[in-house]
């Protein structure tokens, strides 16, 4: 596979942390990731086309055309560290182009000597999930403990089916590599795009970073969401039948 | 992939414009440059065999094999302009392909230094279409004005759906590598080999270059596409059930 | 993809006429060229594994695993000739293995420097051929002339569907490099393994290459095509609707 | 396709046996190859992540992610040889995968001289099996003879439909670079994972190691096993129509 990478800076980081938050199951770690990109003023370093994305381009209300691709962005002195985002609209096609296009973004971050890996998804549950936790898989036991403090909980061989998708490849990668890496990952139903998992994701993130940033822009998207599973729960209870193409 | 390319000629070029017009939605896009070509008396400059593309070879009337490739044409001093077609029967069969053979094809014509890109497509609109515009989508804004100015229409956001293909990759790459760069759609149901749109797509090239070419060569083809337009019309306000298959 | 080549021995060969001889439409180049290459004792000089063929190993009567490959066989000073055969149980499973092993080959029959290129294949008819003839594709006007003189026919624009996988390929490749060539293609129903079809490409080739051989040997299969074809025709005649599986 | 081949040492071996055990028909191999390792207190040598397996990470009880690959492992000194073992918990999902996987693991054994590659695999019988053999296939007269001597069946021809995936490929790749090579497989009926069967694979490699192993600890899984087949076997000769989805 190909790919073409056009930088638009080279930055001087330090104390990098790396965030990976494409879409995936409820989008959760996607909403995180570009959420907190975007309170945190990230900007653009680096923008990846790559063969197994969408051979698409989008048009904007400029009429200007744009890529399907991945991006890396930057945010300098979070409380310290500095950190580097990977966003996009899509996850590659197949395994491989998975395999691939993680592989090439994880060989572009490792000259930057990260020191953690933090990958965001949605854990789906299949149900409604009226206060979702955020579920952790770390492979380093003091992480595991500075996480746990923080409030991400730690169930045993939970993900039974593992994870899938850049959110796992780029946790497989940092082992070889051995660098600390967990992936945080939303409980959600797995039904809708879910604003309010995100909402527990980016508020762990903040305390890892330990910073404050407020979140009351989500809000709206996290009634939403709130209503629908209102709605949703209140059709299970009465008529459990009609919700079969859900469960 | 791998490809064969087989040159006929290096061409010393200048002012260098790219003209995409590979197959698409009703063929608008391969029809408008093939014919633009023809009229322009260009000539081949290269042959490229790619893995992406059918393993086939078609036979002519003169039982002599030729395979199935894309082709690179050129046209020298067109009103100051010289022109760079890339002419074919097909494109790549997936979408790596599609970013492969058109990144390909993109590296062999960045060192002739492009002034522009225009890629040629079809804007289907499930519908039947009596006075097809050409929308445009473009990724700079002074050549958005030159073509409001001869004719293209740009509707924000629109095509909603983006596009596809290597009408969309050229444009993508163009954007890498910071080359002006627009994507020329005529309307066109989509149901037929649109010839009329087609002509309304080379009378914007047309304008575009500063030219005056003769198009009465493509009437015969656009009068039968007006006669079964008319026709399908004809039924669609008749018997509205029995087009179903074509909405 | 990758592949694996083993040589057996590196001959030096002049005045190569390369012929292909993989599976296809009723098998008939397959058969052609390795009762030829058998009757002409050639001996192998090359062993080919490749990705894109079936990654598997059959077994023979001692026991012995033997990888499906591709074959490079060789014959020295047929009339003054000498021959490379490209044989084999399989051709590449996808379009883009097709060309990439064809291209493979190729690239090492070119040094070399062939005199000409046969690709032998099968013209699926659908129906029974008593007497089949034997069609030709072709790149160059005198060699043209020449098969024409040996009984091979000329059909303009057949067939329409064109030549498709190994038989197409080097075909293509042959044109890119300025090699004579030419695919011949014997008449076939297509429903079965066609020794009759076969027979009359081998007598071609040895009319060609200024060489007689034996074909008594095929005589057995051929009898055997000869009476499911009678039988078949029988029924066609008397119950026309019980064939539709085979039309 | 990529890897990512991460070493935890590179040990000094000699007088190599290299031993493949992955996935397969009855798990037969796996089992017998992972049960040996751990017997002989094997030592991992190097993970390999390749962009054909899952692009997916497993979550053990400590929440630690580890990735789907392949691993070489080695025991020193068994009885004069050194063994390497491949293992893993899956082969690559489709046939250039297998072809590309087996080939970069081939080529990281090679420089260790191997002196003899054995692949391990069940033989699906699609019928209750009480009492397996282990029959196999072997590209050198001698190893066949050594073979025979302990008790592995050679039935002409057989499997009749050849061998698929790694066991056959590393046989391919034997035959190409002239190491001695067998396929040993155990007997099965393919509907369970077949501990019995792969007992028997292991009895036969301690004989050919010239070692002896206790396999009681495979007991329990062996009885199941037995269970399992009394009561199938019993079904089918009461109800044998009931017996269709496994036939």
């Amino acid at each position: 596979m190909e790919s073409l990478i056009t930088y638009d800076c080279r930055p001087k980081l330090d104390n990098v942390v790396f965030i990976e938050g494409l879409p995936g199951v409820g989008n959760v770690g996607k909403i995180a990731a570009d959420f907190l990109a975007y309170k945190l003023e990230g900007q653009r370093m680096a923008s990846i086309l790559f063969s197994d994305l969408p051979a698409q381009v989008m048009i904007d209300y400029d009429n200007h055309p744009y890529a399907i691709n991945v991006e890396l962005w930057y945010v300098k002195d979070v409380n310290g560290k500095d950190i580097i985002f990977l966003l996009g609209e899509n996850q590659a096609s197949t395994p491989q182009g998975q395999f691939e296009l993680c592989k090439l973004v994880f060989e572009k971050i490792i000259p930057y000597d990260p020191k953690v890996v933090l990958t965001l998804g949605g854990f789906g549950l299949g149900e409604i999930v009226k206060d979702p936790h955020v579920l952790g898989a770390v492979n380093e036991q003091k992480l595991k403990s500075r996480l746990e403090k923080i409030g991400v909980e730690f169930r045993p061989g939970e993900p039974q089916g593992g994870i899938i998708g850049a959110a796992a490849m780029f946790v497989a990668f940092a082992n070889e590599y051995e660098v600390d890496a967990a992936c945080l990952m939303g409980e959600t139903s797995g039904f809708l795009v879910d604003h309010k998992s995100a909402q527990k994701v980016v508020e762990v993130l903040c305390r890892f970073l330990g910073i404050e940033i407020d979140t009351s822009e989500m809000q709206e998207n996290i009634e939403q969401i709130d209503q629908i599973n209102d709605e949703v729960q209140a059709l299970a209870d009465s008529k459990p039948e009609d919700l079969s193409y859900y469960r």
